[in-house]
C-alpha cells in the first residue's frame, strides 16, 4: 500500500468535525491527532481512537504529521496560529477576513518560507473556489462583468442581530439570493446590482410567551445595515417548528460572469453551489487542499500559497496519467 | 508601456477568426501574423494589416512570435502540427479526441521538451474548462457522481446526417440537454443516466420542392446512433428563416457533481456555459492559455501541459498580488 499523507486538525467546532468526517473519505489520508484548547471528553469526536492533544503538544508532533488543517476562526484564532504553524507544519486554513489577507500572507509567507514548509491559505468557496473561478472567468472574457450571489443560506451574523431583540426567544435568517437579479443577470442584461439588489433576508422566529409579534418584526425589518434595505419578510413560528427545520447549516451562491467577445456575441459562465452543510463542504476543500500542500511541499514549491496558486493536478488523488485520459 | 506577448495564428477558420478577436479584447497581446493554407485574400480577416504567410513561413518567425495558437482540427491538422510547431514556439491548441489525447500529449511533449518550449494542449472548454471542473468538484467531493449535459447547441455531425438525406435542402441540429434529467439531477438524486437520457435533440429542416416530409422526418427519427435513441422533434422550415435564425452557432452545458459528506449531506457543485458564440468563446479560453504558456516558459517550466497542469495565477493579466487582495 502507497503511504498515508499524515492529517493534524487544530481546532475542533464545526469546521472540524467536518474535516474529521472528509479524511475518512480519502483512502490516501489518515487523522493522526487532533489539537483541541478544550477538553478532550467535551468534543464529542467521531473516531473515539484518535488522540486529543493540547495545542502546546503540537510542536512535538512534527515527524508525525505531514499536514495541519487549522480549523480555527479568522478573528481571532488565525492571526496568530497561521504564522506560528508554518514554522513547523505545512497548513491549510480558511481565513476569510477579506481585507486583511494580503497581510495575513505575508505573515504567513514569512514563517513558512523561513522553514521550508508550504502552508495554503484562504481556502474554502468564497474566499476559495469562487475566487478561483471568478479569475478564470475574468480571464477569458476580460470584457464584462461579475456577480456573486449568496445563499440560500444561514447568515450568523443576522441571526445573533435577531436573537439580540426584546422578546425573541430563538432566531434564524436565510439570506436566498433574488430570483429576479439572476434572471436579468442570466439574460446577459449586466445590470448594475447593489448587495440589496441580489439578495433578499427570510427571518424565522420563535417568540416570547405574550411578546408582541408586530413589534418584533418591525425592529427586525427596520434594522439599519442589516435588514433595513433588503426585502425582508419574517415567519413567527413554534419552538418545536424551530428545533425540526431549522438546525441545519445550508449554503450555496452563485458567482456568474456575463461578457461578451468581440464579435459582439453574449458568453455567460456560472458556477453555482447548493450546500447541505456548509462546514462540512468547507472542510472537505480544505481536506483537498491538503493534498496539494502535501505536494507542493514533497517538490520543494514552499511558502504560502493561495487557491489561485494551485493547478487542479495537485488536488486529486488520480494520478495526473489518468485525470489526462480522462480529460 | 510593458512589452505585449506576441502571439501568432495557424489555421484561420472559425476559431481562428475568434482568436483574432479574442487578442484585441487583451491588452498585453499583440497578433504578429496568421499563418493559412489558403490565400490572404480569402480569408476576410479583420485586421488588413496583419500579415498573412503560408505556413511553410513559420519558421522564419521563431524570433518574432512568443506563442503559436494552433487553430486547426483535431482530425486532420493538430496530429502533425501540434508536434511540428512545439518544435519552434510555445504552442497553445484545442485538441479534443478524447481517445487520443493522452498519444498526442506524448508527441507533442516530446517535441516541446527537446526544444525547451511549452505547449498547453486540448483548451477550449470540453475538454477544457469542464475537465478542469470534473478535476476539482471530484478531488472536493469522493464520494458522488459527475454529470455533464450538452447543449442548447448545433452538433456538426448531427446536422450533416441530416442534409446526407434525400429531399433535404438544409438542415441543423441542436442538442438539448433535457430538463427533467437536470432537475433529477439537481435535486441531488444521483440517477444512473445515459447519454440519451441526459438529451434530447431538435432539428430544423428545409426540404426540397416536391420533397416528401413525412419521409424526411422518419429517416431522420430512425437514424441508428444518430437520431433512434433520441427524443427527437422535427420543424420543417422556409429557407428564408433557416438563413435568418439559424445561422449562429450557440453552444454551452453543464457539469453537475452531486456528492455526499460523510454526515450524510448532500452537496451540489455546478458549473454552466451559455455561450452565444462557440468558436468565439473557445478562441478566448485559447487565448488566455496562450498568456499562461508565455508564463510558463518564462519560468523554465518546459513540455506538454493540459489545463489541468495550470494554475489560476498563469489566466490573469493582473499580477498576483491584485488578485490576492481580490480573492
Amino acid at each position: 500500500m502507497e503511504e498515508q499523507i499524515r492529517i493534524g486538525i487544530v481546532g475542533y467546532g464545526n469546521l472540524g468535525k467536518g474535516v474529521e468526517l472528509a479524511i475518512k473519505q480519502c483512502e490516501d489520508m489518515q487523522l493522526v491527532a487532533i489539537f483541541s484548547r478544550r477538553k478532550p471528553e467535551s468534543l464529542g469526536i467521531f473516531d473515539k481512537t484518535i488522540p486529543v492533544l493540547p495545542i502546546s503538544k503540537a510542536k512535538e508532533y512534527q515527524d508525525k504529521i505531514d499536514v495541519m488543517i487549522l480549523c480555527g476562526g479568522s478573528a481571532r484564532d488565525l492571526p496568530e496560529q497561521g504564522p506560528f504553524f508554518a514554522k513547523f507544519f505545512n497548513t491549510v486554513d480558511s481565513f476569510d477576513t477579506h481585507a486583511k489577507i494580503p497581510q495575513y500572507f505575508e505573515a504567513v509567507n514569512q514563517a513558512a518560507t523561513a522553514h521550508g514548509k508550504t502552508s495554503i491559505i484562504s481556502v474554502g468557496w468564497d474566499p476559495g473556489l469562487f475566487s478561483l473561478l471568478r479569475t478564470i472567468s475574468e480571464a477569458i472574457l476580460p470584457d464584462g462583468k461579475t456577480y456573486t450571489f449568496w445563499g440560500k443560506g444561514v447568515s450568523q451574523g443576522h441571526s445573533d442581530a435577531i436573537r439580540r431583540i426584546e422578546g425573541v426567544k430563538a432566531g434564524i435568517q436565510y439570506t436566498i439570493p433574488s430570483n429576479e437579479a439572476i434572471t436579468l443577470v442570466r439574460k446577459g442584461e449586466r445590470p448594475n446590482l447593489t448587495i440589496s439588489d441580489k439578495h433578499q433576508r427570510e427571518c424565522f422566529v420563535v417568540a416570547e410567551d405574550g411578546a408582541d409579534k408586530a413589534k418584533i418584526e418591525s425592529a427586525i425589518k427596520t434594522m439599519p445595515d442589516y435588514f433595513l434595505d433588503y426585502k425582508t419578510t419574517v415567519h413567527f413560528i413554534s419552538e418545536t417548528e424551530f428545533k425540526e427545520k431549522h438546525s441545519q447549516m445550508p449554503h450555496g451562491g452563485f458567482v456568474i460572469r456575463s461578457g461578451q467577445t468581440n464579435g459582439n456575441n453574449n458568453q455567460l459562465v456560472e458556477f453555482s453551489l447548493k450546500l447541505s452543510s456548509n462546514p462540512e463542504f468547507t472542510a472537505s476543500v480544505l481536506t483537498a487542499y491538503a493534498r496539494a500542500a502535501y505536494r507542493l511541499k514533497q517538490e520543494g514549491q514552499i511558502g504560502a500559497k493561495t487557491v489561485l496558486d494551485i493547478a487542479p493536478v495537485y488536488l486529486a488523488k488520480k494520478p495526473v496519467t489518468t485525470l489526462r485520459s480522462e480529460l
